[in-house]
């Protein structure tokens, strides 16, 4: 079959290798309908990631059903499934407690961008739709597999509610996708903060209010000026950079709290001025599987269109063309079709 | 009036000083009841603070009104009061949000160790009981003002709720009020972490199921011993150092909050490790101001007894004496009385 594999910086290639095979009970196969290119892929791509080996690429994935170990028991081959990028077993404490994300089992899918692909843990990790979906779906279903759960998961984070004022850092797709969790949780105001024509025109189809151009301290200004010097009820942070959860804190008022998803490069926090600031904050990788099946419904009732995200759709085959459409700001995200 | 003044590290005074008088309609000036020594108030006088010029101290009181400015319209002369540490209107945005310690004019209340006290900001700031309280209940009604509203705001910011399982790093006067807090609030176990033997007493009377006396890593490993390796729902952070917040991040389940009220010294978090913990937490000067009315019920219905934390009483006179005793941690509160 065909798989993405990272051999070095900028060195993306698709290549033929074997087929994946059950190696555990609680594993099952995939044939993917579609798959996509994650920012945190850019890393390795970018260097900032050691590549210590070839590595086969990918964490966002739909697909049917091929093959299932002995003990899995809630997916079965045929059926259209999606997964979270988390693999997880769904029922240890932290699973039971809505972080499936810290899973006592938790592994990080691998081999996505590929044609077919092994998920662990599969009856943690899967949902099953009662019958394949339609077509056009599939960008929105493969959406929630990552990138629509980790957004969902930074409103949730921030306890967006209805009436929040709520500020989005950072206008790449999980962010867009923010935009869009806020407008669902029942936000009243929602502030994009955006460079990009393109994204902001998707952040205001998805409920965006106002658009915040600046960045730093005359963004931080601008979200003042739109509060009544207040700041948010809440701020999604969807970057990772000292200087985006920088403007997280200063917009954020006094008892809000700050949903941090973007992983964290190179960011230190002052504990005295986190402390003055009375921001609360609290991140980490999405617990999308919690999500999931709402999130699911959500798409298959054509409520949400998160979909929309994908500006770029290629053959597997051009995942290099992906990757470099994306480092070079030329696309939000990719999908891929095997 | 005598009131007490610290002019160096090591050197309080207690002297005679021209009595408050009313310097703003908003103002109340207070004939103290009783007041004490907080452990902050031990950081310039252990030098760890600056002192560059004599400062008034004290932050913590209650008492009884003698005069009011013009604009005062919710407490008279001749009522007993009890008020926060931190003094704000009540009506900003941030004070309706619950977060009066936030206060669009907020300020920090100084001059309390004395015979009276100038109270800025009065209707924002202190609560009246209907009638003058029983002596005995005085310590008690003295702790609202500040450490048992710190400690309550840790629970309350820690998210503590009816069956939950608390941590509470700090076995100080806050640490202590915090684990007062938790068993009201309903937690089902609460561990403290305590070296000291009447420490350990009092928290065992206020309602921790649980001493664990080791600290760091050894301490960690305790509580992950006692919570079945899943770590505690609620994490209370008394102290303020680096390693009281990492024993505090490291006790903490995924998902679970931190409320840290000991002021951070020297304290920094590395972005990364906190986002992977996925702990969350909110700290800050305590909103004593939103809790006072319902602690206040609880006391003057003699539903809780903080004023336990009070295990060393000086004439105001002996106030120097009070902050040697809690500097060489021969009493864990001293209250003064003027």
């Amino acid at each position: 079959m065909l798989a993405t594999m990272l051999y070095a910086p900028g060195d993306v290639r698709v290549e033929e290798r074997d087929e994946p095979v059950i190696q555990k009970p609680t594993d099952a196969i995939l044939r993917l309908t579609a798959t996509c290119i994650c920012g945190s892929d850019l890393w390795p791509f970018r260097g900032l990631n050691d590549v210590s080996s070839p590595m086969a690429m990918g964490h966002e994935y739909c697909g049917v059903v091929v093959a299932v170990g002995s003990d899995v028991k809630t997916v079965k081959p045929g059926q259209f499934v999606v997964g979270s990028f988390v693999l997880s077993d769904n029922t240890c404490p932290h699973c039971r407690h809505g972080f499936q994300s810290s899973c006592e089992q938790r592994e990080f899918m691998t081999g996505g961008q590929a044609e077919y692909a092994r998920v662990p843990l599969a009856d943690g990790t899967l949902i099953a739709t009662d019958t394949m979906p339609d077509d056009d779906l599939i960008p929105s279903l493969l959406a929630a597999s990552d990138v629509l759960g980790t957004g969902w998961y930074a409103a949730d984070a921030a306890r967006v509610q209805s009436g929040s004022t709520v500020v989005v850092v950072g206008d790449g797709a999980v962010g867009l996708m923010g935009v869009l969790a806020a407008k669902q949780l029942g936000a009243h105001r929602i502030i994009a903060m955006s460079r990009h024509k393109s994204r902001q025109d998707l952040a205001l189809d998805y409920g965006a209010t106002d658009i915040i151009a600046e960045r730093g301290d005359e963004g931080v200004a601008r979200v003042k000026e739109l509060t009544q010097r207040i700041g948010a009820d809440a701020v999604l942070e969807c970057v990772g950079t000292q200087e985006s959860m920088q403007t997280a804190i200063n917009c954020a008022r006094p008892g809000s709290m700050i949903g941090y998803v973007g992983v964290p490069h190179g960011v230190q926090f002052d504990g005295q001025a986190l402390f003055f600031s009375q921001t609360g904050m609290i991140g980490g990788p999405a617990p999308v599987r919690r999500f999931l099946p709402h999130l699911l419904d959500l798409i298959l009732t054509r409520q949400i269109n998160p979909g929309r995200v994908f500006d770029l759709e290629l053959p597997l085959a051009d995942a290099a063309e992906g990757y470099r459409a994306m480092d070079e700001r030329r696309a939000i995200k990719t999908l891929l079709r095997p």
